[in-house]
């Protein structure tokens, strides 16, 4: 059960051995608080040792405090170990329980220099990770409305019925799940899919569909298949931070196309890809996070004429089309997309659970390949019986009925919050009218700073994302993203009356809505 | 239900507008065999057109063999489509059908030239992939007996005893398991390993513990967080195929340092670390794929020392210790590391299922942190929910009680696989013994090939993996891997019966022994 090195040639008694090395696992941690010790007659077998032994080393903790026995259960580690009995912080440690690790140390004295070894990859994420930080707000209070979470209500999830399809599923077909699974994907899946999303008029076989861990390994499979240092990539802004990210950690530079009220702005994409040549073009068009705004069909052709025009992929972040506000869904560029030069990525993580970790990548044969070869190297394929239970769901009409229900939902949230909005914000506040996803980005007055913000709107009950976090080099400063997917709809009024109450009073003190130093670093 | 683009202005009926473009989309198999169509009234609605028009078209894809109507069930696609009406391969395309995607191929003449776009780590994982091509065997007859697969057999799973425990967790705790999820792991399972990792001598903290999408995930998390273009890998010889093409795909160079009886060579990797500079070795001590050797104590010890000299990381692939066959477990190089410079990759796919894709990484804080960002980017984070239900099911000591189960099958039929080799191959045939692990690895006398061996094995109805996929640079062309592990008992005798009868008829016809021209080729 336990492996205790044990020196029959010191003079140190094997009790003491074997307690000093426990003693040491409680105290860094390696047995954490409660942990059920070995019973003494096993470890005695296990360290070929006489069970008194064992015993009498058990008796020792028990006595400093390291451990509690429980007649008739066995002895287990303190809840606060070494508190309760000798000295506060616990007994000095025996000899035997630090000298492996000391002695090592001390026969190499200079520790390894690990940020010295990390590769160009790691030290991007990690200046990233390093200027991101404190960008949002940390653990809020109960009492705090919170508009920062960007992901579905998991008070509406059809946990039970998902429950009951995974059972009949591993019931049926559990060995052949839960052994090792071809890449693409589950193909009853790869098929559903295929019919499901002609609904929005993408045509794509089930061969051309990737099944992948949510949209964020889209990004990445695609990142790595077509990103070396030094390429350019193109970018809605603003957008989806993480998509960024994953870009620039294979080393791409980025290049911002401004949305405006249709979508990102033609002649700033053709101008770029004129003079920088981009490997690819990243955008949302159906559900933007954090606008919640869709691409108008003029603009999502000429968007694509221009692409095609220079060859240049795009990358559609397809979000989830069953979540829109409007008469009917956006219709994908992936749709209307003549020249094949789409990629488009869909996840089940906002029309079901986020937590399954299930999406997928649509792209031309020769794409698909590749991608499924970068998948395989990177995880080898993803869970089958995920991918079984979820293809169940859909195929029983489940995720279709959820997907009303919820979309309603949403619709009645979006509703109360625009209303909300129009009552209580000042003037010069705007705002976007989302018709699809979970959010709408809002504008303060030039001047402001939606970072500094924060804080005070924290101290009045209500919480947010500042919108830095979705724009290029430090823009959007005076922007701020309100979700409202997963806040109970009974809350939405009185949040946004709070929010305007920090705004007003903010307003009452120019100099506390000027932009704080920290925020005028790039972000991303 | 079904996104049809229709054009009123034209001069093409309604009724068949619609039947074209369902004759394309079943056609492309876009819709597959035996998918339902939408209902006449349903679909009438969401076109805008009458229902009349609808049946019209759905009879003539019926009329043409495109689909079969099923009184009162509906109009579905035919199982072949096309072929049981009109002319053989289906009626002529009407002139609807196709016109979208033809006319956009005619405006952009020239389609976007993928190969051109890809990365160099797409472009090397393509070249890998084309030279691995036609190494393994292809699909084998049910009455071939197969020592090719090193997976555990899933008749073996413990299906029934997980099915139980995964319909708790989502019971209990479902809402949090399918929600986003911290990226570190399921809290509960990082504290478990902690304590499960002690019997081995390997001490780690919960946050030092990652939990990743199996060891696949963790090579890769490893290669992009040290490797950039030109490092070196120091990685032993043989080894695991997918271990060789992660540092590759990353543009690691890799040097081999070859296995003896004791474990990869020491003065071989003193003389590497000397000259090369390597980022990292890479090696399997415990249960060593393709040979099932450990790395004995000394040696352990001793490459420790090298490697702590020259500041290089060893990354452990620690299989699943759990797998032994000798009286106990092999120490973790990572149990013995004073200088904190073992990367460890677990598993639950040998033990337990491979089909959960569920492992974890141990590093040092410093490094686990930056493993963790980069498994974020990657995909956010593991399914808790497969977490939870794996954790429940080591709580309540279910993995315990199969990893004896499991371990006394596998050894029994290992021993039943080094009997049958003693008694039946020729004198010059030598193969390794597995201490743990699935598999052994056999050599043929010099001069002999595996890969020309493999045809006529299967001809004779026992299939193997050639050992050059487990060899840098074209090396153990005369080496084969046999596993063990999902092999029933009552067929191994048999199966190296007819594996020694094609090697004895191979001697006799010494041209055909001669490693073949394509094996010359580089592998890896």
């Amino acid at each position: 059960m336990l492996h205790i090195p044990l020196d029959r040639s010191k003079a140190v008694p094997l009790a003491r051995q074997i307690g000093g090395h426990l003693e040491r696992l409680i105290r860094e941690r390696h047995l954490g608080p409660g942990v059920k010790l070995p019973a003494t007659r096993e470890l005695a077998r296990t360290l070929g040792v006489n069970r008194a032994t064992v015993a009498l080393a058990y008796d020792e903790l028990v006595a400093a405090g390291w451990a509690r026995a429980h007649v008739g259960q066995g002895t287990f580690v303190a809840e606060t170990p070494g508190r309760a009995g000798g000295e506060a912080g616990g007994p000095p440690a025996s000899g035997v329980s630090s000298s492996g690790a000391a002695a090592g140390a001390a026969a190499n004295p200079a520790p390894i220099d690990w940020s010295g070894l990390l590769s160009r990859s790691a030290r991007i994420i990690a200046s990233d990770d390093a200027e991101r930080r404190g960008l949002l707000p940390g653990a809020l209070a109960e009492t705090v409305i919170s508009f920062a979470g960007g992901m579905p209500d998991s008070g509406l999830f059809p946990t039970d019925a998902f429950r009951r399809v995974l059972n009949q599923v591993v019931r049926e077909d559990g060995e052949a799940l839960l052994q090792y699974y071809p890449t693409g994907g589950y193909p009853p899946l790869r098929r559903y899919l295929a019919t499901y999303l002609l609904r929005f008029g993408l045509e794509a076989r089930p061969e051309e569909i990737l099944i992948v861990n949510g949209s964020q390994q889209g990004f990445d499979l695609i990142a790595r298949t077509f990103i070396d240092p030094a390429d350019v990539v193109a970018i809605e802004q603003p957008t989806y931070p993480r998509a960024m990210q994953v870009f620039r950690s294979f080393g791409a530079g980025l290049l911002a196309v401004p949305w405006d009220a249709d979508g990102p702005r033609v002649d700033v994409f053709e101008r770029l890809l004129e003079r920088h040549a981009p490997k690819l073009f990243y955008c949302q068009p159906s559900a933007h996070n954090p606008t919640g705004m869709t691409i108008g069909g003029e603009r999502a052709w000429r968007l694509l004429q221009v692409a095609a025009r220079h060859q240049v992929p795009i990358v559609e972040d397809g979000f989830d089309g069953s979540l829109y506000y409007g008469e009917r869904p956006a219709v994908p560029l992936k749709a209307v997309d003549r020249d094949d030069l789409v990629l488009y990525i869909g996840t089940f993580s906002k029309i079901l659970f986020p937590g399954l970790r299930l999406g997928w990548l649509v792209a031309p044969p020769p794409v698909t390949e590749r991608l499924q070869a970068a998948k395989q190297l990177a995880d080898l394929h993803t869970s089958a019986l995920l991918q079984a239970a979820v293809h169940r769901f859909c195929e029983r009409r489940l995720l279709d009925r959820h997907a009303a229900r919820v979309a309603a939902e949403y619709g009645r949230r979006r509703a109360l919050l625009l209303t909300a909005l129009r009552r209580r914000m000042p003037v010069d506040v705007a705002w976007t009218d989302p018709r699809g996803g979970f959010s709408l980005l809002l504008t303060l007055p030039p001047g402001w700073s939606a970072t500094a913000l924060l804080p005070r709107a924290v101290e009045r009950g209500v919480a947010f994302t500042p919108g830095a976090a979705f724009f290029l080099d430090g823009g959007g400063e005076r922007t701020l993203r309100l979700s409202f997917s997963s806040i109970a709809a009974g809350r939405i009024d009185e949040g946004v009356r709070r929010l305007a109450d920090a705004i007003k009073a903010m307003a009452e003190r120019p100099a506390a809505r000027r932009i704080p130093e920290r925020a005028a670093v790039p972000l991303v």
